[in-house]
């Protein structure tokens, strides 16, 4: 069993709406030390898989096929003893 | 300047419906591996401070106003450079 943590963001020239709004609040808030924000999200699961290097290349595909819009966000997956694998 | 990574996740016995839907997608999709989907939020700010301390204190204390719902969600804050702090 392996734990794959998969963590998603926007591409850098797309726009972040909720992490503007969070950076203007926290501003309103007080914390004026804050520069930019950026959101994003982050999905954690288990893969009954003994190979880690499988189970990097099948996160990767769930990625591609589902659970990442590639035309605006990039991934990172991790697989929980630390191994590191952008796109 | 620092960067920080929080990553933000339900408590354990808080429904997750958008991991439950995508496990279901997954499998319908042939993964018969994937058991369980957990999904979460992440928040990468820099802030304007030289000590990593006060800059880990003072996002715990933004996620603790604004940013977590603590009632149902969990954190943990990461300084770039790798310390962590969970609540």
């Amino acid at each position: 069993m392996i734990n794959v943590l998969i963590t998603i963001q926007f591409k850098e020239d797309v726009l972040d709406p909720e992490g503007k709004a969070i950076a203007a609040s926290l501003h309103n808030l007080g914390y004026s030390e804050v520069g930019a924000v950026m959101t994003g999200r982050l999905i954690r699961l288990t893969l009954d898989e003994s190979d880690t290097a499988r189970a990097m290349q099948k996160a990767a595909k769930m990625c591609e096929v589902l659970l990442v819009n590639t035309i605006i966000e990039t991934y990172d997956i991790t697989i929980e003893d630390g191994e590191e694998n952008s796109a």
